[in-house]
């Protein structure tokens, strides 16, 4: 009878779940899927580990909300897992504030710190917080782990988590806090394994997916990231514009009066690779496109990683690794090249049939600075945060 | 019987001025100073080649316009020009859009462009065109010279210059402009001289004022820099903020009910050193304070700085040298020094001696990257615009 552990990221409209099997301190992934299409048109798809699909499709116009999906999912797990027990549920929540620099068991007063930090990702954390507060209802018993995307940022210098602003809006929490923290954390947990000279010195990873940012790591610890506030600062992504000059968002409002839901549309929704390219936020599809916006939204897209990349190194004076993850990092073999080749000017080198067939090293042996690919994996950093910390708090 | 170039510097509360005399192709100070207070408490002040000395105060309440300050302008240039003439009045214009690449002489047609890009910089455009409309009300026939701060940039890729916006916005003019051109282009015009191998290769050169901007010039011409579609973004300045999140933008409105007013306030006026140390603005009294929050906004700027030094260099792919300029560019002996010494990273090596007594080269004879104090200097570059734009001109 194995023990089981369940990750869920909830978002808006979708639920994603992963149930991993304990063995000792490993976890085995059993099954994937998730409900997306919430309150609109709802429908479930999973994978077990042998590969066996499962979809269900409520079709448009169902009410199936977070507890619903919640109930679904426990219902499929407890279906395809005979003989094993739920022993813990860990959660993806996107902020931890200044507070949580690590994973925290839930507790009535932990949620009560979480349900504060609300103004700070108004857009996400009350999303990720249901589910919590749906299973302390009704699976009381079962111990709930919070993993937080911005905790492996607070280990960066005051000064690079600090916005020129006076206390009087800081000391309301205005400052960098960084996301992709759980991307960022499971790279760091595995290359010792995988580059262990990377992982001794100085690393950027680029977390380059539907959202996109980076960061310099310095003996396995965040020194400085693109993201800040918000996940909307720094690199382009697929729909979010990055980096924005504030006065932009004064104009907005001011010159075109916009208001603060369109600007949030605009910044969030229809920015980045499918504003520019018009085209769409798929990196393939751009790839795959003559359009001239398409080139000139990939050009701006490398372009940025490559600025980003020399203030990450300025924040570390150097660099031995770079690290590329996520969807992008780990598909598009024409961005990675284009990344490496840029970043020549630093000692890289690419190993082009290496880049072709996916790494993990990716540069040649005479780089001075070594380049990888190495596939993202947050639902297991939160699986294995998740074990730690009741195995941690076990009375 | 010398002629003369009027040079004018206009803003909300004050216009500078300098005149030089003309021989040949070279300009010759004679004439600097200032009105400012313009509308509460003015008070002009002028000194001349020799060192002379001129003040007059009217008092608080007295009603001097840019109209009035112009008028005492041209009737001290008269009273100490005995035998001058002037022949051509250039101005400083913070904007000239997508348009000017480089000085225009002023015709009513230019004026309606210039007029048109208000919106663009709202707290600045409107006063810097007010003198050119009150001079060629009342001298028509002087000629008069727009020269940009934004013109030195357009030579930038189209990446270093776009935003990742949909066309809707950036048809607009929302792109990054960069602010600051005349002195750039001032010290790229010098810099054959000073140092020829920097002129020719890649350079980076850091205007650090009261407003404070870094450029990246390869052969001359400007490749990126860190202001964007405003003059707030890239580095903290005396009170601006620098580089901020859209998303804080969006979380003052949302959550701290601030209007366009306040946060405009706030960013411009009661960030950067002076919000963050909440001691002052000013360079040279954050050197001498022991206060913690002083340390810590010194802390913060030369951070900035090091990270926007290796996004520019990216940009380059590599650096040549490093010039510093403006007032703590100029004379600010400790921050050049922790500027240069962060950058280690990059081949470079202070020569203290060196640094103390001011320069010019500020670099060890053994740096393989070279390091430069060079004196801001936009006002000779608007005379030598001006001088240049009439003789194309001339009939």
């Amino acid at each position: 009878m194995a023990d089981i552990i369940l990750v869920l990221n909830a978002g808006s409209s979708s639920i994603k779940f992963r149930a991993f099997s304990v063995h000792g301190t490993t976890l085995d992934l059993v099954l994937r899927g998730q409900v997306d299409g919430l309150n609109t048109a709802p429908r479930f798809t999973a994978v077990d580990s042998a590969g066996q699909k499962t979809a269900k499709d409520w079709g448009a116009g169902f009410e199936l909300d977070h507890e619903g999906a919640i109930e679904h999912i426990a219902a499929f797990l407890r279906s395809h897992g005979e003989g094993h027990r739920l022993i813990a549920v860990g959660h993806r929540i996107v902020h931890g504030g200044q507070t949580y620099s690590g994973p925290v068991r839930v507790t009535p007063g932990v949620l009560d710190e979480l349900e504060k930090l609300i103004p700070l990702a108004p857009l996400h954390q009350p999303h990720n917080l249901s589910p919590i507060r749906i299973i302390a209802r009704s699976r009381p018993e079962i111990p709930q782990v919070a993993c937080f995307d911005t905790a492996f940022h607070r280990s960066a210098p005051e000064v690079a988590q600090a916005y020129a602003l006076p206390p009087s809006i800081t000391d309301k929490g205005v400052r960098r806090y960084g996301f992709h923290g759980l991307s960022y954390e499971y790279i760091a947990s595995v290359l010792p394994q995988i580059a262990p000279a990377a992982a001794a010195g100085r690393t950027v990873v680029a977390h380059l997916g539907n959202g996109s940012s980076m960061c310099a790591i310095v003996g396995g610890k965040s020194v400085a990231s693109t993201m800040g506030f918000t996940a909307v600062d720094g690199l382009p992504m697929g729909t979010r514009c990055g980096n924005l000059d504030p006065g932009v968002i004064l104009y907005l409002m001011a010159e075109l009066k916009m208001d603060k839901q369109g600007i949030e549309d605009l910044i969030y929704r229809q920015s980045g690779l499918l504003g520019v390219s018009g085209v769409s936020s798929d990196m393939r599809v751009l790839l795959a496109s003559d359009e001239p916006r398409a080139r000139f939204a990939i050009d701006l897209y490398t372009y940025r990683i490559g600025r980003e990349l020399g203030s990450l190194v300025a924040a570390m004076q150097g660099i031995d690794a770079l690290v590329l993850t996520a969807g992008v990092g780990e598909n598009a073999v024409a961005i990675r090249e284009r990344i490496v080749r840029d970043a020549a000017w630093l000692g890289l080198e690419l190993d082009p049939a290496a880049n072709l067939s996916g790494g993990p090293c990716i540069s040649a042996a005479s780089s001075k600075v070594s380049a990888w690919v190495i596939p993202a994996n947050e639902e297991l950093m939160i699986g294995q945060h998740t074990l730690a910390a009741i195995e941690a708090t076990a009375p």
